[in-house]
Protein backbone atom coordinates (compact mmCIF):
# COMPACT_ATOMS: atom_id res chain seq x y z
CA UNK A 1 0.00 0.00 0.00
CA UNK A 2 3.21 2.63 1.12
CA UNK A 3 4.30 1.40 -2.58
CA UNK A 4 1.28 2.45 -4.55
CA UNK A 5 0.83 5.65 -2.61
CA UNK A 6 4.87 6.52 -3.18
CA UNK A 7 4.78 7.22 0.67
CA UNK A 8 8.13 5.76 0.89
CA UNK A 9 9.81 9.22 0.26
CA UNK A 10 8.52 10.48 3.89
CA UNK A 11 9.20 6.43 5.92
CA UNK A 12 12.66 7.75 7.16
CA UNK A 13 13.17 5.97 10.39
CA UNK A 14 13.27 8.96 12.33
CA UNK A 15 10.09 9.89 11.00
CA UNK A 16 8.54 6.32 11.57
CA UNK A 17 10.04 6.18 15.56
CA UNK A 18 8.51 10.04 15.87
CA UNK A 19 5.56 8.54 14.41
CA UNK A 20 5.15 5.38 16.64
CA UNK A 21 5.87 8.28 19.25
CA UNK A 22 2.98 10.07 18.29
CA UNK A 23 0.40 7.24 18.04
CA UNK A 24 1.71 6.19 21.64
CA UNK A 25 0.33 9.07 22.53
CA UNK A 26 -3.29 8.79 20.78
CA UNK A 27 -3.10 5.63 22.22
CA UNK A 28 -2.80 6.95 26.04
CA UNK A 29 -5.33 9.67 25.68
CA UNK A 30 -8.17 6.77 25.91
CA UNK A 31 -6.80 6.40 29.50
CA UNK A 32 -5.93 10.08 30.15
CA UNK A 33 -8.29 10.81 32.94
CA UNK A 34 -8.46 7.16 34.21
CA UNK A 35 -8.60 3.30 33.45
CA UNK A 36 -11.39 3.28 31.57
CA UNK A 37 -11.42 3.02 28.32
CA UNK A 38 -13.68 2.18 24.84
CA UNK A 39 -12.11 -1.06 23.60
CA UNK A 40 -12.70 -0.18 19.89
CA UNK A 41 -10.99 2.99 20.58
CA UNK A 42 -8.30 1.44 22.31
CA UNK A 43 -7.84 -1.43 19.48
CA UNK A 44 -7.98 0.96 16.58
CA UNK A 45 -4.91 3.12 18.52
CA UNK A 46 -2.98 0.18 19.09
CA UNK A 47 -3.04 -0.89 15.46
CA UNK A 48 -1.73 2.79 14.86
CA UNK A 49 1.46 2.48 16.52
CA UNK A 50 2.16 -1.24 15.47
CA UNK A 51 1.56 -0.53 11.68
CA UNK A 52 4.11 2.42 12.41
CA UNK A 53 6.09 -0.43 14.22
CA UNK A 54 6.10 -2.43 11.50
CA UNK A 55 6.92 -0.02 8.62
CA UNK A 56 10.00 0.69 10.79
CA UNK A 57 11.00 -2.90 11.74
CA UNK A 58 11.13 -3.04 7.69
CA UNK A 59 13.38 0.14 7.11
CA UNK A 60 15.71 -0.39 9.35
CA UNK A 61 15.58 -4.55 8.00
CA UNK A 62 14.61 -6.21 11.51
CA UNK A 63 12.43 -9.15 11.64
CA UNK A 64 9.72 -8.10 14.47
CA UNK A 65 9.10 -11.96 15.67
CA UNK A 66 13.04 -12.16 16.49
CA UNK A 67 13.30 -8.98 17.86
CA UNK A 68 11.07 -9.64 20.22
CA UNK A 69 12.17 -12.84 21.15
CA UNK A 70 15.53 -11.88 21.59
CA UNK A 71 14.13 -9.22 24.58
CA UNK A 72 12.39 -11.75 25.78
CA UNK A 73 15.08 -14.17 26.48
CA UNK A 74 17.42 -10.75 27.56
CA UNK A 75 14.62 -9.96 30.20
CA UNK A 76 13.77 -13.72 31.39
CA UNK A 77 17.39 -13.66 32.35
CA UNK A 78 17.60 -9.86 33.97
CA UNK A 79 14.39 -10.55 36.04
CA UNK A 80 14.54 -14.05 37.53
CA UNK A 81 11.40 -15.99 38.73
CA UNK A 82 13.06 -16.15 41.98
CA UNK A 83 13.71 -12.51 42.74
CA UNK A 84 10.82 -10.64 40.22
CA UNK A 85 7.78 -12.41 41.58
CA UNK A 86 4.81 -10.49 42.19
CA UNK A 87 7.29 -7.07 42.12
CA UNK A 88 6.81 -4.27 39.61
CA UNK A 89 10.66 -3.23 40.71
CA UNK A 90 13.08 -2.52 37.83
CA UNK A 91 16.34 -5.20 37.34
CA UNK A 92 18.91 -3.00 38.58
CA UNK A 93 17.10 -2.24 42.03
CA UNK A 94 16.21 -6.03 42.36
CA UNK B 1 6.65 -15.59 31.31
CA UNK B 2 4.62 -12.62 32.93
CA UNK B 3 2.01 -15.17 34.87
CA UNK B 4 5.45 -16.90 36.15
CA UNK B 5 6.85 -14.27 37.41
CA UNK B 6 2.94 -12.50 38.53
CA UNK B 7 3.53 -9.77 36.43
CA UNK B 8 -0.23 -10.04 35.62
CA UNK B 9 -1.49 -7.52 38.41
CA UNK B 10 0.68 -4.61 36.90
CA UNK B 11 -0.83 -5.09 33.59
CA UNK B 12 -3.73 -2.86 33.55
CA UNK B 13 -4.72 -1.62 30.43
CA UNK B 14 -3.98 1.65 31.36
CA UNK B 15 -0.42 0.63 32.99
CA UNK B 16 0.24 -0.96 28.97
CA UNK B 17 -0.51 1.77 27.58
CA UNK B 18 1.67 3.86 29.74
CA UNK B 19 4.32 1.36 28.92
CA UNK B 20 3.99 1.46 25.52
CA UNK B 21 4.26 5.53 25.11
CA UNK B 22 7.57 5.21 27.87
CA UNK B 23 9.35 2.86 25.54
CA UNK B 24 7.99 5.10 22.21
CA UNK B 25 9.89 7.96 24.18
CA UNK B 26 12.98 5.50 24.38
CA UNK B 27 12.83 4.75 20.92
CA UNK B 28 12.48 8.74 19.41
CA UNK B 29 15.61 9.05 21.69
CA UNK B 30 18.01 7.18 19.69
CA UNK B 31 17.04 10.40 16.94
CA UNK B 32 17.04 12.98 19.26
CA UNK B 33 19.51 15.25 17.62
CA UNK B 34 19.14 13.82 13.81
CA UNK B 35 18.39 10.78 11.35
CA UNK B 36 20.97 8.82 12.14
CA UNK B 37 21.03 5.99 14.77
CA UNK B 38 22.43 3.03 15.94
CA UNK B 39 20.53 -0.25 14.62
CA UNK B 40 20.74 -2.36 17.44
CA UNK B 41 19.73 0.35 19.55
CA UNK B 42 17.10 0.76 17.74
CA UNK B 43 15.96 -3.14 17.23
CA UNK B 44 15.93 -3.26 21.15
CA UNK B 45 13.63 -0.17 21.90
CA UNK B 46 11.43 -1.11 19.39
CA UNK B 47 11.03 -4.65 20.68
CA UNK B 48 10.16 -2.85 23.87
CA UNK B 49 7.40 -1.03 22.28
CA UNK B 50 6.25 -3.89 20.72
CA UNK B 51 6.58 -6.30 23.70
CA UNK B 52 4.04 -3.51 25.67
CA UNK B 53 1.44 -3.59 22.36
CA UNK B 54 1.41 -7.53 22.74
CA UNK B 55 0.92 -7.69 26.21
CA UNK B 56 -1.89 -4.64 26.00
CA UNK B 57 -3.74 -6.46 22.93
CA UNK B 58 -3.43 -9.59 25.03
CA UNK B 59 -5.21 -7.61 27.65
CA UNK B 60 -7.75 -6.34 26.27
CA UNK B 61 -8.59 -9.03 23.93
CA UNK B 62 -7.38 -8.13 20.26
CA UNK B 63 -5.94 -9.72 17.82
CA UNK B 64 -2.69 -7.64 16.34
CA UNK B 65 -2.79 -9.14 12.77
CA UNK B 66 -6.39 -8.28 13.10
CA UNK B 67 -6.59 -5.16 13.98
CA UNK B 68 -3.50 -4.02 12.22
CA UNK B 69 -5.42 -5.61 8.82
CA UNK B 70 -8.95 -3.87 9.84
CA UNK B 71 -6.76 -0.64 10.09
CA UNK B 72 -4.98 -1.11 6.96
CA UNK B 73 -8.26 -1.79 5.25
CA UNK B 74 -9.82 1.71 6.55
CA UNK B 75 -6.55 3.42 5.62
CA UNK B 76 -6.54 2.24 1.98
CA UNK B 77 -9.90 4.00 1.53
CA UNK B 78 -9.33 7.23 3.09
CA UNK B 79 -6.12 7.59 1.22
CA UNK B 80 -6.96 6.85 -2.46
CA UNK B 81 -4.50 6.30 -4.55
CA UNK B 82 -5.04 8.94 -7.15
CA UNK B 83 -5.16 11.88 -4.15
CA UNK B 84 -2.19 10.39 -2.05
CA UNK B 85 0.23 9.77 -4.33
CA UNK B 86 3.60 11.21 -2.96
CA UNK B 87 2.28 13.21 -0.62
CA UNK B 88 2.04 13.07 3.37
CA UNK B 89 -1.20 15.70 3.48
CA UNK B 90 -3.59 14.50 5.93
CA UNK B 91 -6.92 12.94 4.89
CA UNK B 92 -9.43 15.37 6.12
CA UNK B 93 -6.94 17.86 3.98
CA UNK B 94 -6.94 16.04 0.89
CA UNK C 1 24.63 28.09 28.80
CA UNK C 2 23.32 26.90 25.59
CA UNK C 3 25.45 29.41 23.65
CA UNK C 4 28.52 28.36 25.92
CA UNK C 5 28.56 24.64 24.44
CA UNK C 6 27.50 25.76 21.14
CA UNK C 7 24.50 23.72 21.33
CA UNK C 8 22.69 25.70 19.49
CA UNK C 9 23.04 23.61 15.79
CA UNK C 10 21.85 20.89 17.69
CA UNK C 11 18.39 22.81 18.37
CA UNK C 12 16.33 22.61 15.43
CA UNK C 13 12.40 23.29 16.57
CA UNK C 14 12.33 19.69 15.15
CA UNK C 15 14.72 18.16 17.66
CA UNK C 16 13.47 20.59 20.44
CA UNK C 17 9.92 19.14 19.74
CA UNK C 18 11.41 15.38 20.04
CA UNK C 19 13.39 16.12 23.24
CA UNK C 20 10.32 17.31 24.74
CA UNK C 21 8.47 13.76 23.55
CA UNK C 22 10.91 11.85 25.01
CA UNK C 23 10.98 13.78 28.72
CA UNK C 24 7.99 13.66 28.73
CA UNK C 25 8.17 9.77 28.13
CA UNK C 26 10.61 10.01 31.46
CA UNK C 27 8.59 12.02 33.19
CA UNK C 28 5.13 9.22 33.01
CA UNK C 29 7.86 6.49 34.09
CA UNK C 30 7.33 7.70 36.84
CA UNK C 31 4.15 6.67 36.96
CA UNK C 32 4.27 3.50 35.02
CA UNK C 33 2.93 1.16 37.21
CA UNK C 34 0.93 3.17 39.69
CA UNK C 35 -0.21 6.51 40.77
CA UNK C 36 2.70 6.79 43.88
CA UNK C 37 5.93 8.47 42.78
CA UNK C 38 8.83 9.74 44.03
CA UNK C 39 8.29 13.66 44.57
CA UNK C 40 12.03 14.52 43.35
CA UNK C 41 12.14 12.15 40.50
CA UNK C 42 9.12 13.90 39.41
CA UNK C 43 10.41 17.43 39.92
CA UNK C 44 13.54 16.12 37.97
CA UNK C 45 11.98 15.06 35.11
CA UNK C 46 9.38 17.68 34.76
CA UNK C 47 11.98 20.20 34.91
CA UNK C 48 14.19 18.34 31.75
CA UNK C 49 10.27 18.87 29.79
CA UNK C 50 10.33 22.42 30.96
CA UNK C 51 13.96 23.29 29.98
CA UNK C 52 13.34 21.37 26.38
CA UNK C 53 9.64 24.24 26.43
CA UNK C 54 11.65 26.90 27.01
CA UNK C 55 14.10 26.25 24.75
CA UNK C 56 11.58 25.62 21.63
CA UNK C 57 9.90 28.72 22.67
CA UNK C 58 12.82 30.61 22.38
CA UNK C 59 13.70 28.98 18.87
CA UNK C 60 10.21 29.89 17.66
CA UNK C 61 10.09 32.96 18.79
CA UNK C 62 6.97 33.02 21.42
CA UNK C 63 6.55 33.79 24.58
CA UNK C 64 5.58 31.13 27.19
CA UNK C 65 3.55 33.24 29.51
CA UNK C 66 1.80 34.58 26.71
CA UNK C 67 0.79 31.58 24.70
CA UNK C 68 -0.09 30.34 27.76
CA UNK C 69 -2.61 32.74 28.55
CA UNK C 70 -3.84 33.11 25.11
CA UNK C 71 -4.76 29.15 25.31
CA UNK C 72 -6.51 29.30 28.76
CA UNK C 73 -8.75 32.54 27.05
CA UNK C 74 -9.76 29.55 24.89
CA UNK C 75 -10.01 27.12 27.02
CA UNK C 76 -12.01 29.31 29.03
CA UNK C 77 -15.14 29.37 26.17
CA UNK C 78 -14.59 26.31 24.92
CA UNK C 79 -15.87 24.66 28.67
CA UNK C 80 -18.51 27.47 29.83
CA UNK C 81 -18.92 26.93 33.71
CA UNK C 82 -21.90 25.80 33.43
CA UNK C 83 -21.64 23.00 31.03
CA UNK C 84 -18.19 21.70 31.85
CA UNK C 85 -18.44 21.28 35.80
CA UNK C 86 -17.36 18.41 37.03
CA UNK C 87 -16.50 16.55 33.58
CA UNK C 88 -13.78 15.31 31.75
CA UNK C 89 -15.51 15.16 28.83
CA UNK C 90 -13.74 16.63 25.47
CA UNK C 91 -15.45 20.10 24.20
CA UNK C 92 -16.82 18.77 21.16
CA UNK C 93 -18.57 15.92 23.24
CA UNK C 94 -19.96 18.43 25.85
CA UNK D 1 -10.19 27.88 35.87
CA UNK D 2 -10.21 24.30 37.17
CA UNK D 3 -11.84 25.16 40.18
CA UNK D 4 -14.60 26.87 38.69
CA UNK D 5 -15.33 23.42 36.66
CA UNK D 6 -14.38 21.06 39.59
CA UNK D 7 -11.93 19.73 37.60
CA UNK D 8 -9.21 19.47 40.06
CA UNK D 9 -10.79 15.59 40.62
CA UNK D 10 -9.26 14.52 37.65
CA UNK D 11 -6.30 16.20 37.71
CA UNK D 12 -4.26 13.61 40.09
CA UNK D 13 -0.44 13.62 39.19
CA UNK D 14 -0.36 10.70 37.32
CA UNK D 15 -3.02 11.98 35.12
CA UNK D 16 -1.23 15.31 34.28
CA UNK D 17 1.77 13.52 33.80
CA UNK D 18 -0.33 11.32 30.92
CA UNK D 19 -1.54 14.75 29.92
CA UNK D 20 1.83 16.02 29.40
CA UNK D 21 2.81 13.35 27.48
CA UNK D 22 -0.26 13.14 25.45
CA UNK D 23 0.10 17.00 24.32
CA UNK D 24 3.96 16.27 23.80
CA UNK D 25 2.55 13.71 21.13
CA UNK D 26 0.43 16.37 19.31
CA UNK D 27 3.22 18.77 19.71
CA UNK D 28 5.66 16.13 17.37
CA UNK D 29 3.24 15.65 15.26
CA UNK D 30 3.72 18.86 13.99
CA UNK D 31 6.82 17.74 13.07
CA UNK D 32 5.75 14.31 12.02
CA UNK D 33 7.34 14.33 8.15
CA UNK D 34 9.82 16.92 8.42
CA UNK D 35 11.36 19.56 10.09
CA UNK D 36 8.91 22.55 8.65
CA UNK D 37 5.92 22.71 10.96
CA UNK D 38 3.16 25.47 10.94
CA UNK D 39 4.48 28.42 14.16
CA UNK D 40 0.99 29.01 15.28
CA UNK D 41 0.09 25.29 16.03
CA UNK D 42 3.31 24.80 16.99
CA UNK D 43 2.63 27.74 19.78
CA UNK D 44 -0.49 26.13 20.12
CA UNK D 45 0.33 22.52 21.08
CA UNK D 46 3.21 23.53 23.17
CA UNK D 47 0.82 25.75 25.05
CA UNK D 48 -1.14 22.52 26.06
CA UNK D 49 2.15 20.54 27.18
CA UNK D 50 3.48 23.56 29.15
CA UNK D 51 -0.37 23.93 31.16
CA UNK D 52 -0.08 20.47 31.81
CA UNK D 53 3.29 20.96 33.41
CA UNK D 54 1.91 23.78 34.90
CA UNK D 55 -1.00 21.67 36.69
CA UNK D 56 1.33 19.22 37.23
CA UNK D 57 3.86 21.40 39.19
CA UNK D 58 0.61 22.49 41.19
CA UNK D 59 -0.30 19.42 42.28
CA UNK D 60 3.17 18.23 43.23
CA UNK D 61 4.23 21.41 45.06
CA UNK D 62 7.18 22.60 43.66
CA UNK D 63 8.05 25.65 42.04
CA UNK D 64 8.33 25.67 38.23
CA UNK D 65 11.01 28.23 38.12
CA UNK D 66 12.79 26.88 41.02
CA UNK D 67 12.68 23.31 39.56
CA UNK D 68 14.40 24.64 36.02
CA UNK D 69 17.39 26.61 37.69
CA UNK D 70 18.07 23.68 39.71
CA UNK D 71 18.11 21.07 36.70
CA UNK D 72 20.61 23.83 34.88
CA UNK D 73 22.67 24.31 37.61
CA UNK D 74 23.12 20.19 37.83
CA UNK D 75 23.83 19.89 33.43
CA UNK D 76 25.89 23.06 33.86
CA UNK D 77 28.09 20.49 36.11
CA UNK D 78 27.72 17.02 33.97
CA UNK D 79 28.42 19.25 30.93
CA UNK D 80 31.32 21.37 31.36
CA UNK D 81 32.27 24.03 28.22
CA UNK D 82 35.50 22.51 27.53
CA UNK D 83 34.56 18.89 26.79
CA UNK D 84 30.82 19.19 25.46
CA UNK D 85 31.64 22.26 23.38
CA UNK D 86 29.56 21.58 19.81
CA UNK D 87 28.98 18.11 20.91
CA UNK D 88 25.69 16.32 21.28
CA UNK D 89 27.14 13.24 23.16
CA UNK D 90 25.35 12.22 26.43
CA UNK D 91 27.21 13.78 29.54
CA UNK D 92 28.12 9.50 30.61
CA UNK D 93 29.82 9.29 27.02
CA UNK D 94 31.59 12.13 27.24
Amino acid sequence: MRDEREWGQFHSAENLAKSVAIEAGELLECFQWGGEADGSRVASELADVLTYCILLADRVGVDLDDIVMDKLAVTREKYPVGRAKGRSTKYDEL
